[in-house]
């Protein structure tokens, strides 16, 4: 798909659908959602949307679907894996004016939620009625919930609460013959036909567009500890991690970081962190409940767990000034690996007792490639980050060699049992790693069921597979 | 399909698959699998085959797909809505062979286990090891793991710990090619491809034949204590259920049972319980986790808010004997209402907050059509168990009115926001209703779903839709 395929005749038809003032073709909006947070891919649309209705956004799906023009369905942009580039040219789709929350139920602990809204916002907003929506990726101050939806995200609550799978109830969907429909029903379980609503959920804007998203809430612990564990090497603090479960505590978050991630965040986020010399890896623990004295024992049942893994120190943050410099620590690790150099972010999820054997084998491939890599991640629930870094790695390597590592590191990931992508989905830069995991076999049932929901191939093609 | 369809010819090719002694056709194998526990239907298969490997249910398909034999899977036969029915003839494929945990990783806290194995001894075989398996239906006794993941269960414990959806990693299906593939990867979570694990999941034996299924355990809680609490009105019971969540409280279990129910459990299952005279519904609570003070202090709370909800009277049970007890109750309503009369079964699942208004209506439909019911389940999860008894209604009017009844039910649930089956299911005798929840576009979806799996619709056709 080549050329433009947007004439000013379909053009004046997305005008007639949804407004002049919801329809942009300068340069300026074609530049500004020709990229998302993937390395620095950047791919230009032809026109850019901003419908305001889920009814905006069914039509301007049949008129697309009539000519078939390529969509590139967009929440916040800030997607790892190139879910929201419009690769074939064509319409962009953003989301952002889908920014309300509709209804937080309390007598039913749910609420309806559009999808342009920030994740962070909803999660403030639910929490001043006391309620908790667990669902926090590290973007949750930009990203949104819609994002999060098609993205099957995860967070470091998972580990206690699951992911955004287990909170959202119901959707309604745009499909690209320009219905509109509720994938289920605002219940908290039902059992009546294919489950439209899980199918939907990391379906990276392949299937449909979300236009309104129900989820259940839960009541919000009164109390919650974090602590930062300091260990002399990652395979340490890797191993420690299933041993805290086996020990019978769910802590509600469980985040691995290694030395070079935090002294990035301590230079690039002005984070300040006494961080010792032999310290080479954390692990970074939140507990929560609502009695404060089970919170502290759990946190005694997790030191003594801690201190049979090498551990060489444990700082303990009850005040909320000290629990959010930690945090902070955590979440913008990410943001600081990238000011400090040209890098990739890989996505790995494995069995959690298997981490230190994945990690261990990472570095080992870097060191054949001749790359450094950051790693971080929800540890509780064996999904490691991998941020290669290009450093002083030639660019004639660093374009013709590394995906041969990274190819190895998947190989390794999926030998120990897991998989490609824990939470970032595979979008546009990882497709070509899937035949490591999935079978002609898989291939074919997604590809049918794409066919099913968009048998023109509209929606965000060339994305997954 | 009237005639039968397994010549000698095929019969042959089926015992050369899987072996002679896997194979059935005497009258009392085919009298066996014409029922599960749905009303009093029979449908006789032309024979049954109980495999005992992933490759004969393989192999058995790939027979059946060449040669257009209906294929019906079947558990324990424990389902409420006719999904094991072999109702257009053909092989029936037990899974009853498939007995066997795999293994129980306690460094993961995840478990493989075979399609067959009954959910109670599995639940204990985990318990040992002080792990946690919550997915308990009133059936757990006797229904498969199998049966579960083909019906997305639920249970009483749902309401804290979630449905199967929830607990199932990753699965080995049997496809109608003779493909046999994983759906996903052992690990917590993943993004990458769309969801196939959780679209099997409720799929009722539609799509393919689980022969694996690999699932999460939690640490078990240490702890609990189970309350039943009386009231003089359902909806005074009813209405107590969502104040309970929203005083912070998650309850391990919150079952709602109407006064006929229990009486006929103490009827017909020797249940000794003091059943005063004004007490017309009831709340069975259960509370759990590691610390005995903490659960007491919730049992405070919510025999606070049971108070101004005109509760008469709170049972207290926390000794192994009287838990055992109450639970007797509830698990074993369902068999004593079937003792009891000639009755129908219908699931109804709403929000919470909507149980009030569905009970009293369905009340009125009954009182309007002549038909009495009792009225039971997992009052938490907003789902209601409406079994109707024939009682005093003429033969005539059960054969030809009751369906209109039923409609109405049905027409409520949805009206108040719900949809049919919160966790039986939708197999046979409910799928006439489906239309009265979702539209020809649902519709759509799913045929041309089931079309990517089975293009020959071999595997359960006349099931869901």
């Amino acid at each position: 798909m080549d050329c433009d395929r947007i004439t000013p005749e379909i053009l004046a038809l997305f005008i007639q659908a949804v407004g002049a003032d919801a329809i942009f073709t300068n340069e300026e909006s074609l530049e500004k959602y020709s990229h998302d947070e993937t390395e620095d891919l950047r791919f230009y649309p032809e026109v850019v949307a901003k419908p305001s209705t889920p009814e905006q956004v069914a039509a301007l799906l049949k008129l697309c679907n009539e000519y078939l023009i390529p969509v590139t369905p967009r929440g916040a942009g800030t997607g790892l894996s190139g879910g929201a580039l419009p690769v074939n040219k064509g319409l962009v789709i953003a989301m952002e004016r889908f920014n309300q929350i509709l209804e937080i139920d309390e007598a039913n602990l749910q609420a309806t939620v559009q999808p342009g809204v920030i994740t962070e916002v909803f999660m403030n907003a639910v929490a001043e009625k006391g309620l908790l929506y667990p669902v926090d990726p590290a973007s949750k101050g930009s990203c949104f919930i819609g994002g999060n939806v098609a993205h099957g995200s995860g967070g470091p609550r998972v580990v206690k609460y699951g992911t955004i799978r287990e909170y959202v109830l119901n959707l309604q969907v745009a499909l690209p013959a320009g219905e509109l429909i509720w994938t289920g029903a605002n219940t908290l379980k039902y059992a009546s036909g294919y489950n439209l609503t899980q199918l939907m959920i990391g379906s990276e804007g392949t299937l449909g567009i979300v236009t309104a998203i129900v989820v259940k809430l839960i009541p919000k612990p009164t109390h919650d500890v974090s602590m930062l564990a300091s260990f002399p090497d990652n395979e340490s603090a890797c191993a420690a991690v299933s041993a805290i479960f086996r020990a019978g505590i769910i802590p509600s978050a469980l985040e691995f970081m290694e030395r070079t991630g935090v002294a990035w965040v301590m230079e690039h986020e002005g984070v300040v962190f006494d961080l010792k010399d032999d310290a080479q890896a954390f692990l970074l623990i939140e507990v929560d409940g609502n009695n404060p004295d089970m919170i502290f024992a759990d946190c005694e049942k997790i030191n003594t767990v801690l201190e049979s893994f090498n551990c060489l120190d444990v700082l303990l943050a009850d005040s909320a000034a000290q629990k959010e410099e930690l945090w902070r620590m955590r979440r913008r690790m990410g943001v600081s690996v990238k000011s400090n150099s040209v890098y990739k972010e890989e996505d790995t999820v494995v069995k959690r007792a298997e981490l230190p054997n994945l990690i261990r084998g990472i570095k080992e491939i870097g060191n054949r490639y001749g790359f450094e890599s950051v790693c971080y991640g929800h540890a509780g629930d064996g999904n490691l980050h991998v941020n290669i870094i290009k450093g002083s790695m030639s660019d004639y390597d660093w374009k013709n060699k590394l995906n041969d590592g990274i190819r190895e590191i998947f190989e390794l990931t999926v030998k120990l049992g897991g998989t490609l992508s824990g939470e970032h989905g595979i979008g546009y830069v990882q497709k070509a790693f899937m035949p490591i995991k999935y079978s002609p076999v898989h291939f074919a049932l997604w590809k049918g069921i794409k066919q099913v929901f968009d048998p023109h191939n509209i929606l965000n093609p060339d994305k997954i597979f």
